[in-house]
């Protein structure tokens, strides 16, 4: 039976081009005991695929060219020989970008398409929208009253930040990178401001306007100049997550930035990078907590799709332009 | 009576010059009901005036033009208004770069001069060794065997935290401006390593050579390039102390450095600026520690002198250049 996969083809040197990718055909190798085929059905692609196609030390052990490329997955079950999964079942795996994935059943987080729409345990109810609960509620540790920021604040996580911020009695305010992303942050998911970047490069001036009594709590999906605005308008004890820096993932040397280090001591500031991973054993919980706001009406997403797996490529370089709009994922094969 | 007194003459535009202070003297008030009047024996100088001689918002608000140097001090009460306290009493209180102050009584920590050395007070016993304290055990929360940097460590702070740390059961590696406060640190103070950076600008290189398995924690007096090289060698869950800037201190506007939040996010640091009074509920439990440590012979520390109210001014300039090993004091009149 034949796969089709897409490869990284070369390590991309600054943004990464179409060419950095191979679709190929493959042969499948056979079913061992315990393992699961499965028919990939969306892919998700996200900002931190950059930081594995490149070289050098990081959370994860970079690819190598000629690797499949990584990537969350939701997949029907075509073959099994897991007893806990069969044919035509759902279920959430990482195999990647390809068209069929086999995985060890116990990789497999069974999904059930009467829940939920499917797509949504690769967005809200799945890796983003536990990155930005635990995010926001561990690390940024929002108090009612207080003025909550986001950054990248219509992708998928930065969407749910913001709305479990209100939910808090934050006063939240959204960066985002176009006119319509903001419309839907203020008038849609409820972000008592958000401005476009784009059209706003005075990040300092506008947050200051914004941001009357101060920034509390900053989750950065970004980094770059907007977080350096940031920076300068810290309450004391303010509390920052640094989830993402896309704007400096495809940088060939390190950007210069202006030292920031001093704004954090007098502000007596916390800065902590995190990884969802951390969190894993406290997933189920907060899944619970969230489908309960989604049911409720108080948590919104959108999601982007883009169709075929030929053109995941073209989904991932859209994303680290900021293309999507909540959640991008690659349909690869049609629901049944 | 005649009182001396430093007033900041000037607001300093960047390195602080002799002439942006003036010795003047002025006439002493009347002593009001539950006051106390102190003759100053020492008095501290410390990194963080600098910070109160700029204008701009900060943890404190800004000295103008005409205002006494704020300082810590200990004094000896000559006339008291408050039952607590009799002629020929030791106390330490903040009264500023002048010869004779007046303070409330509760303002007083009265000091037994027969603990120990009245000094130690302004230094290991007072801010600067409980700054080394909290910063260390409560930020960096070192554990045995992890690998603990401190960046000005020949310093009234760095000095006792590579001592704390070594208590610990860390590998502390310090930094430090000239050969001689390098060898103290190694051979006196028991750090693992320690390099002058001065004669050692290739702090990554360095660092890397020093700190074979990475970073753990990162107690940093001084940013800039050294705590760029850090940043760059931090181990997974690396835990940063900001307690100084020294290096930033006297810049006119934000220096450029390489943006380092993706540091902090692929290794799932921690950096934290904090403040020595965020701890005062906890001195007295941290100073019968340290106070033991001391008679055990497991925390040494050396002070500084320099001589005379009027020489302040060129002590603090020289702290601010590096010239002390520890604590650098003014001895303002001598102990009886």
């Amino acid at each position: 039976m034949l796969n089709k996969q897409v490869l990284m083809a070369s390590r991309p040197v600054g943004a990464p081009k179409l060419s950095d990718f191979r679709l190929v055909q493959t042969e499948l190798p056979d079913l061992k005991e315990g393992e699961v085929l499965l028919e990939v059905v969306y892919l998700s692609v996200d900002p931190y695929m950059r930081g594995r196609m490149s070289e050098g030390k990081s959370y994860a052990a970079p690819m190598q060219v000629g690797d499949v490329m990584v990537g969350g997955t939701i997949g029907r079950v075509l073959r099994s020989h897991d007893p806990n999964f069969s044919y035509g079942d759902y279920a959430e795996a990482f195999v990647g970008w390809q068209q069929y994935g086999i995985v060890p059943g116990k990789q497999l987080r069974k999904l059930d398409p009467q829940a939920g729409p499917l797509s949504a345990a690769l967005s809200v109810m799945g890796m983003p929208g536990l990155t930005a609960y635990f995010g926001l509620l561990d690390i940024c540790k929002p108090m009612r009253g207080e003025t909550v920021v986001v950054s990248g604040a219509a992708g998928a996580v930065g969407s749910i930040v913001g709305q479990i911020a209100r939910l808090k009695g934050c006063n939240v305010v959204g960066i985002a990178g176009s006119d319509d992303k903001v419309k839907w942050l203020t008038s849609e998911l409820g972000f008592d401001s958000a401005y476009n970047y784009k059209t706003s490069p005075n990040h300092y001036e506008k947050l200051k306007d914004l941001c009357s009594k101060g920034i509390d709590c900053y989750f950065d999906n970004v980094g770059g100049a907007i977080t350096d605005a940031v920076f300068g308008l810290l309450n004391p004890n303010a509390r920052i997550a640094i989830c993402g820096q896309i704007s400096q993932y495809n940088n060939t040397e390190a950007e210069l930035g202006p030292r920031n280090l001093s704004q954090i001591l007098v502000k007596t500031a916390t800065v902590r990078g995190f990884l969802v991973m951390q969190y894993l054993d406290q997933a189920r919980e907060a899944l619970i907590e969230m489908g309960g706001w989604l049911r409720e009406g108080k948590l919104k997403y959108r999601e982007t799709f883009v169709d075929g797996l030929e053109n995941a490529p073209a989904a991932f370089l859209g994303l680290l332009r900021g293309d999507n709009t909540g959640k991008m994922l690659v349909r690869v094969s049609p629901e049944r």
